[in-house]
């Protein structure tokens, strides 16, 4: 079933607001083995929105509209439809007693406007709307099925999920599906990556295998289409596999699980508490951690080094250190993660040191140049990372990294090795 | 001049990501008087690509893509353009030259399918992209100026900024325009604001005025609308000189200044340096401080002191104080900015301690209060927040509040109190 989704308003084509109801429709559809081939924008227009619906109808098979079903002048969408139909409306008694009812519960006064919204073209189905008061509609036309939702977010969501999404699995009972499930890993460069699953992106069919950069993490997103979402999850299930054998040590979680929660986890199961020393991050990579909910129980504390004086007087980094090797370094790295493990009392402790720029750069130490050390009772250990990006991306990024490296030193990783070096020129992906 | 936009992009179809291009497009046009009629989005397939762009030729003058400018084969609009205009591709040097830059300066081998981008349709005119590999490109044809832009929302916006707009204003001059200009303020909740300036409000035509309430910041937008940036920029400053009678003091900056921004300005130019103690804002304060460019030069740093062990050990919060009165107090909140301004040795120093939910709130201590000081030599203040929203909300508005209190404290404005309250109810818009 080839989908045209029309999205209307015209605060929308102004810019005021983002069409999330168009991203939210096209996943939930595309999910249930939809087509969605086009979307369009429009305003509250009546010569515009008729050529917008006499395009659509030409080429999907399901039009799908959202917004204008409100009760003011500048809400048109069913009455266009309607007159495009060529069906009467009609005064909808339940859907009037469900508008009384909804208004007198808000204190509301009804309005003469408020019956505009009890209008129902001929022959629709209503969608009850439990969250407020213009309903959903589906209208059959020739060869088009038109369902109209209102444009509330939330309102567009309840009507889908409540009466949308069950009349379309018993109208179209045979659709296959199409379902999605995300590795996330750390770790890794996204074009490292790539190569070590060349065999299974070449060969790939379905599932279907992508890769992506995101916000400092590295996901891999397996699509399978299926007639059932049982038969998805073994397409699935046998892909993750072969994907796991050969990349799984660097896979830390699936779909919305993130990093500081699952370094949360390990943190809370093994009854270990975490500090950090924080120099180019500036405070970002606690602040990640302590998003957490009940972070709490295993975030100690922090200290932000962002001047020399400040690594020494307060996390005890030699002052030599600091002239000989300068403060982006590997030996002020382990100096800080040690020291900050002292002076917060933590079981694990990671320093980060680094340039985020734009400015400061050289040669020897470019921007994007992170040290990130990691600390616990049996040694430490150190990294370095070469990031690209703007200042914030290269301090997002540096402090994923520092997270990952903690949740390697938690699930002690054999890559305990102090002289390691990892150059991640990927990760402006 | 009528505008489509056509976004291209399989991706948006399965509601992968969010168009925020459009949005930020449209703004953008509209603000320059050109009316986007319609909005589409389309797939990576030639075809309906095709018929797409025969529609938008239809209805509109300008035609702007984005997307789809990459070098894989998936990447198709510029190809699909120049063969719709019967126009050849060649090899643009210059943009040839700037790819071959950018990739080795990110150390990464030029391959093949980099030439793609290089390819420009003739007669085409090169919207240099600093900030990518793909360029901008404008085509006209006939009666239409087909735009191409890259997808990345941050090469597009630096496109459009250097080169398109630059464009547009030399080849449509007369154009009517909307300007806006946005105040920005903290220190006072929203419903506060709209009473203040209710007179204003209710009065309001050309500029209009707007409020709202975005990442713990409090935004006045006023809009015009007139025939010249000139009578634009006089009508903002009569509107703006009104609402500023009212509402000054709490006026921090304007349009794209942000709090840490001026914050970091203030303490420049008194040559002053800031350290903080934070507790439920967990290093967000301190890195949305040294997401400035440049803020090593008055940023000292920071304790996130998450714990009462941490804020006694590192900081010298007493342990009596902290028994008493508990670590979400006014008297800790003093103790704290203190003990940071004397362990760090920064000029000011702002403490943040509170509750940032979801659990651990009590009916005397809910979820959402924060008590923040600020400390200096000449003393310090706390002042009480009662803040609405999700954990990361509060957070965030917590921190914003703190910056706002040291901006206050460094423009030494009268409010230095130590009893002062504020309770801030309408965080949550």
């Amino acid at each position: 079933m080839r989908v045209e989704i029309i999205t209307t308003g015209t605060e929308l084509l102004l810019g005021e607001i983002i069409n999330t109801n168009f991203t939210w429709l096209a996943q939930e559809l595309n999910q249930r083995g939809f087509d969605v081939l086009y979307q369009t924008t429009v305003g509250d227009n009546p010569a515009r929105m008729k050529e917008v619906l006499d395009i659509a109808v030409k080429r999907a098979d399901i039009v799908i509209t959202s917004g204008g079903l409100g009760p003011t002048r500048g809400d048109i969408t069913k009455e266009i439809i309607a007159e495009y139909c060529n069906v009467d409306l009609y005064m909808n008694l339940e859907v009037w007693n469900h508008i009384h009812e909804m208004l007198s519960r808000r204190n509301i006064c009804i309005a003469t406007n408020n019956e505009k919204q009890a209008l129902v073209p001929s022959g629709a189905i209503v969608l009850h709307n439990e969250a407020g008061t213009a309903p959903g509609l589906v209208l059959e036309h020739d060869k088009t099925i038109f369902v109209m939702l209102p444009g509330p977010p939330f309102e567009l969501k309840t009507v889908c999920e409540k009466e949308l999404f069950p009349y379309f699995e018993q109208r179209f009972p045979h659709l296959g599906i199409i379902k999605s499930h995300t590795l996330k890993l750390r770790g890794i460069g996204e074009s490292n990556l790539a190569e070590m699953l060349d065999d299974i992106i070449v060969n790939q069919s379905n599932p279907t295998i992508a890769l992506y950069a995101r916000h400092g993490d590295i996901l891999i997103r397996l699509t399978a289409k299926a007639s059932s979402a049982e038969e998805a999850d073994v397409l699935i299930a046998g892909m993750q596999e072969k994907v796991e054998k050969t990349v799984g040590t660097y896979v830390y979680g699936y779909n919305h699980d993130t990093l500081p929660e699952v370094v949360g986890k390990e943190l809370l199961c093994r009854q270990k508490t975490i500090a950090f020393a924080e120099s180019c991050t500036g405070g970002l990579a606690t602040s990640m951690m302590t998003d957490v909910p009940g972070s709490s129980a295993y975030v100690k504390g922090s200290v932000v080094s962002y001047t020399d004086e400040v690594k020494n007087l307060v996390i005890h980094v030699s002052k030599t250190t600091l002239t000989k090797k300068g403060a982006v370094s590997e030996e002020v790295a382990l100096e800080m993660a040690e020291g900050i493990r002292e002076a917060i009392g933590s079981d694990i402790a990671v320093s980060i040191t680094g340039l985020a720029g734009p400015g400061g750069g050289t040669r020897k130490k470019p921007v994007g140049l992170v040290y990130i050390a990691v600390a616990d009772k049996n040694g430490s250990l150190c990294r370095k990372f070469v990031f690209n990006g703007t200042r914030t991306q290269i301090k997002q990024r540096a402090a994923m990294a520092a997270l990952g490296l903690a949740l390697d030193r938690l699930k002690e990783s054999p890559q305990n090795n102090s002289e390691e070096t990892i150059h991640d020129h990927d990760a402006e992906r």
